[in-house]
């Protein structure tokens, strides 16, 4: 007799498959150029300089065993110390903990704060991870859009006066995944003060609030107030592969997570997290290689952001791209770009759908396309097809319309 | 305004840090020979072949970038050749998933298997760290004792009997953590049947399989039926800083965890996932170095036991440790081994309280001792302590008598 297997089945249900990784799986086709995926290039990523780290982590036998649950000592000295000079304040090494991935964060934070039936907020677009962890833990979802400052804190506020009470509120405040965009500091301002007056979490998910092109990003919500927990990570400014997320929150809420972590995995790895200690305290070396990051994802940027403004014109409204991994593009005519997909990828160019990161529908005209791993001339010749795409598409249509 | 947090409080509540873990920063003295910790010795891993698999992974950029959430797929593939040969059939790759140590595998099946109210037995003394998963789950938990031959199938039999339908059945079917026996042929052909006669899941987690002392351990439970889930890991052979576990599953339980796996970390490291894979593809050279951990853990539990039966005699039952970490000591007398650690740290020696491992309170005359990290001679010295304290102990007890 087999085992019965209900709430495996249900949760099978509840879940998807991330549409992106889906998507990847389609798009690993080398006549394809992808702009869907939504890693960092790993040719910018410091080889070498990991492996010398490595090497030395490995003098150390202390760095093969087990160790703390809240991660690495020497790893959470470092992190408090960039992290006090972030927000402007002194940052205790007890507010931090290094998880897994920033992802690890956000699930943990997910189990210690909500209680089934609790409300999220979340922005729309959204980040499909954090989307994924808020559904997991039973909450109910309600979405607030985005504008080129970001959060529409105003919406937030009206949800607030009809007497909605959100456990917490999650903002990706720095060049948005999907969206592009970062919130001004007024809405910083404005959303720390509704967190303090309603007595809500909010979680400010910064992955990419480093990689800024001209300027750097504002000044993070947390500066504003102890209601906001901070999550950021080593993935895009050194490898994913050091799997090293860490989140700054007040010390109850640190322990909480400590305490979870310990159940979900014991620990992390002395050993990436001693390479990550070693390449965050290079200063010199560390500003060097994001300034290089920094500068050729922002020629990238630019290549795009340039090459859809020249083909396809007033048809998109595309954001600036002034920091992070993408554009968004939306479609200023009724193309639909779950329709466009299968056009674009015959054309030899992929992107994700809007649709794809929409919390309750919608989104069916726009786009997210990624810079990270295409060089200009590629991004250009993804342009192009994409282009060619829209005239096929525009073709079709046509043609429909008269044969029916 | 604070945000409320009526959630975490109350998972504050329902958690406890593990009691091992508060004890062993108790036990840091260097001036206390410490059988308290359940480490494998440091100075046993393979610090110069990680060392040099670590430099020829990153040859390869792919290994500094995001990887799938199923694991590294050369790792997986050696994993299912490994596990092919150990179940006497051929595992198929999709059958196997990479997890952040075996820790990640029990805290995710415990998501994907259990609604909360399920019922779950377990080896009563208990795997804290599985009892932790468990109760975390929301699960009802009934215990089922050890003997020397491992889990009593029989009293599991009853509790079949008496109507208990358990979704899943937890056993560390070798050496197991904290108890040090091994459950034999004859009991796991029979726990295999019940759970084929009664439709639950089985998870048998196995981190110390491979650490035999004279004979290998019997063919896993996993061998007798699909209802098994195995689990294991590289943390006791290899290191535990690479934090690769791993669990061979049907698939359809594969796949609930895999999707449980993105959203609770996005996916493992290829970095540390390649080294594990080089040193496990390594043949030769694993098996020489697994008999040299063998060799000298096999010669402390044998110097560790000979010490408890020359200075403890009657006063105590040992296991025999025929392989593993642990040697568990029942007192044959009233010795009360939580009352007694005070006394023993006064006298320079730790070791964990056999309650910390209890299901519903007991084994109070019991505790576990860890022979991994000390040599023939401390382990000697260590018993020469614990035999002071228990004089001490009994100094004072019959001084309270006679002073009553």
């Amino acid at each position: 007799m087999s085992p019965t297997t209900p709430p495996l089945a249900r949760r099978l249900d509840g879940l998807q498959s991330s549409a992106i990784r889906d998507l990847l799986k389609l798009t690993a086709r080398s006549d394809i150029i992808s702009l869907a995926g939504g890693l960092p290039d790993e040719q910018l990523m410091p080889r070498d300089r990991i492996a010398l780290a490595a090497e030395s982590a490995l003098t150390d036998r202390s760095r093969l065993q087990y160790t703390e649950s809240a991660g690495w000592g020497p790893l959470r000295e470092v992190l408090a110390a960039r992290e006090s000079a972030r927000l402007g304040r002194a940052v205790h090494v007890e507010e931090v903990l290094v998880t897994h991935g920033s992802q690890q964060a956000l699930s943990l934070l997910g189990e210690v704060l909500l209680d089934p039936g609790a409300l999220v907020v979340v922005e729309n677009p959204a980040y499909v991870g954090a989307l994924q962890v808020f559904r997991a833990a039973g909450a109910r979802i309600a979405a607030v859009p985005l504008d080129a400052d970001g959060m529409r804190t105003d919406v937030l506020a009206e949800l607030l006066d009809r007497g909605e009470r959100p456990a917490l509120v999650h903002t990706v405040s720095n060049f948005h995944n999907p969206r592009g965009v970062t919130m001004s500091p007024d809405r910083r301002r404005a959303l720390a003060e509704l967190a303090e007056r309603h007595g809500f979490w909010v979680i400010e998910d910064d992955p990419y609030g480093e990689l800024w092109f001209d300027q750097p990003s504002p000044s993070p919500v947390a500066s504003y107030s102890a209601n906001v927990i901070r999550l950021s990570s080593a993935s895009k400014i050194l490898a994913p592969t050091l799997r090293a997320g860490w989140m700054v929150a007040p010390s109850a809420v640190r322990r909480g997570v400590e305490l979870l972590k310990q159940s979900a995995d014991l620990c992390g790895s002395a050993l990436t997290q001693q390479i990550v200690t070693d390449l965050l305290d290079d200063g010199d070396w560390l500003t060097a290689h994001v300034d290089e990051v920094r500068r050729i994802y922002g020629e990238r940027a630019q290549a795009l952001v340039g090459a859809l403004r020249s083909r396809l014109g007033d048809r998109v409204v595309s954001t600036d791209a002034s920091g992070g991994m993408f554009v968004w593009v939306d479609f200023a005519d009724t193309t639909d770009t779950v329709e466009l997909l299968p056009r674009a990828i015959e054309r030899g160019v992929a992107y994700v759908p809007g649709s794809a990161f929409a919390v309750d529908g919608g989104y069916r005209n726009s786009m997210r396309l990624c810079f990270t791993t295409s060089d200009a001339g590629m991004l250009q010749e993804a342009v192009d097809r994409l282009t060619h795409a829209v005239g096929d598409q525009a073709t079709a249509a046509a043609g429909f319309a008269r044969s029916e």
